[in-house]
């Protein structure tokens, strides 16, 4: 390519500074360095976690950032050491890097790569600075990706190569939120066939749990959330049921309780919201019942009796769904090229990079499943 | 016998009050009613939930009441409809029933037995009145069995039946602390060969704890302890480590992060105090730690962060080390028979039942790790 080695100028939306719109401008984004692979940006969408660092944690030092993790793109150029990319690859990106390396990449009990935590840690690339600058200001990566950006160099770990005929505009929604849901319910709750199921908040996290609990053959899937609108919706992914806990005067808990006999098998909180952790836990069934805390929050602790865990619930945490996302990411394109996964139904809104803070918007006053945004043509 | 059929008077301890030494009376014990079994206890050792009951929680309406759930005995004679037991029988009480007709019971994934917890919440025999009188009053039957007695009277649904071989005044330990200790790291942590795991709490049902992950093959067993005597009797179970958390400056679970890496595969709280049930979490591997809350408390809320789940760990509780009582007490005492198990390096002290007073004083001030009670002569 023309801009390989090359400093590439292109369009991004910056985030200056906590709780301000983001703006649009011209960066700089200089060639990979080792193991580094510079990626166009095709389609990205917003996801939650976006807002919550721009919107709810508010951390001076995470700024100035370009926001985005949700995104497919195509290799433009690969640094010294890249052997797994070319020029070419159409890839997602990872906000958990899978480095093969670590201990916890090679203990199949977990998706946790040591590497990504360390980057999430330091907001940056991986030990170094970012490749942005801006107005002369170098600018911060975000969760290891940085997908609001024409262009974005991520380190080889943290790439998905996915199958060249996959539609980008859809399957950058398995760059987080489809993955996290749906995987929140096939490989962290290990949902069974024939079992009940509740899910809590039906954002797009809470909506591919609910498909991920139907692809595992639950019987019964019960949606919650205090929006009437989403009852639909939850339909068209496999629920069976809905409950909106502001038409009940007694705790949702024991509403759920009081439907099911002895609560659910399996419980899924998509929200992020300490609160209804507590109340997905309370809703599992005594004995063996399991929850799952899918949604992200980190602000404020959660609290329970300790009676509940020892009457024999399991509580349980899930990031990105479970997914080792070298080896998951790919599964889950070829299961949506194969019509058995649905995507196309969780986008919302189409609109381009520049309408950004109108997907923001959206996404805050919860008008929207999923916005993608094209950000470069393929 | 003599006696079936008839008001038996014998000797028991009865908590008139909360907070106040029990006092041993001459009680009347009434024949068993249909289902039920009245059984001559031989021997009784005092676990932490009787003082849980009479120091702790100190619910007013569970008192007058016979302490007492950790024994052995002989069947004296049996009500109407008892198949299972006959007269002669040497017999263990379960304060876990295992009715064999719940939806509980049919679950292979719990032991907590429906009609147990009916009982439990009720502090009386399954749905009617104790078969205690004491100066003309009656007295309530503590967690369905109430052994601290030379007679009690409990539903069938509540013994096992063990080897007719089998020392009394040894298994009676395999009531509650041995069995729960054990079988919280065998059935509900599952601990796996060449694992690292932490038990937090050396009383009786800690060091149970140890020698279960011992049994399941752990590598590496870190005893914690506040109580530096406890050292040497850990590592009879099988600890290879002990710590002193009064010896660091440092949080707990900072220690034995760095002691292991990544934290222990395994933690297992036996204390029954809501912050050291966090420190245990927290002292688990991100990533697939498992920690089990063992000791019981239900008094006050225990605060995690949410993080601590999402990044990978497992949290459960554990009830009886998730034995079935029937199938499974009968087992542990065959293991105890077949020196496979230990039981007699948990009895620190012997003494009779009209000790009773002195032996709760040895526990409440860590004094003992189990007092045996001489109760009836076989």
């Amino acid at each position: 390519m023309a801009t390989a080695g090359k400093v590439i100028r292109c369009k991004a939306a910056v985030a200056w500074e906590p709780n301000k719109p983001v703006v649009i401008e011209e960066i700089e984004v200089a060639p990979p360095q080792a193991n580094e692979v510079r990626i166009k940006i095709v389609a990205t969408s917003v996801c939650h976690s976006d807002l919550y660092h721009l919107l709810e944690s508010m951390h001076k030092d995470g700024f100035p950032t370009v926001l985005g993790h949700e995104a497919a793109g195509i290799v433009e150029s690969v640094g010294p050491g890249v052997t797994e990319f070319q020029p070419g690859d159409k890839v997602i990106p990872l906000f958990l890097s899978q480095c093969r390396e670590c201990c916890f990449c090679k203990n199949p009990k977990t998706n946790q790569c040591e590497a990504a935590w360390t980057r999430i840690r330091q907001e940056v690339m991986a030990g170094v600075e970012s490749r942005f600058t801006c107005r002369g200001k170098r600018v911060l990566q975000f969760m290891g990706t940085s997908t609001f950006s024409e262009y974005t160099v991520i380190n080889q770990i943290a790439v998905a190569k996915i199958d060249p005929a996959a539609p980008l505009e859809k399957v950058c929604l398995l760059g987080c939120g489809v993955c996290t849901g749906y995987g929140a319910a096939v490989n962290t709750a290990k949902v069974e066939p024939g079992s009940t199921c509740a899910v809590f908040g039906l954002g797009a996290v809470g909506l591919a749990a609910v498909m991920g609990c139907k692809a595992a053959g639950a019987k019964r899937i019960i949606a919650v959330d205090t929006n009437p609108e989403k009852s639909e919706k939850a339909k068209v992914f496999g629920a069976t049921d809905f409950v909106n806990p502001k038409d009940h005067e007694k705790p949702i808990s024991q509403v759920l309780t009081e439907m099911t006999n002895v609560g659910v098998d399996y419980s899924l909180e998509c929200v992020g919201n300490v609160a209804v952790m507590r109340s997905a836990l309370e809703s599992s069934a005594r004995g063996w019942g399991v929850s799952v805390i899918v949604g992200w929050t980190d602000m404020h602790d959660i609290a329970i009796r300790p009676g509940h865990l020892i009457s024999g619930r399991t509580w349980k945490g899930s990031l990105f769904g479970g997914f080792k996302g070298k080896d998951g990411v790919p599964q889950m394109v070829k299961a949506y090229m194969d019509k058995k996964l649905m995507l196309d139904e969780f986008i919302s809104h189409n609109m381009t990079l520049d309408q950004v803070n109108d997907a923001i918007e959206l996404m805050k006053h919860s008008k929207c499943i999923r916005t993608v945004l094209s950000v470069s043509p393929q």
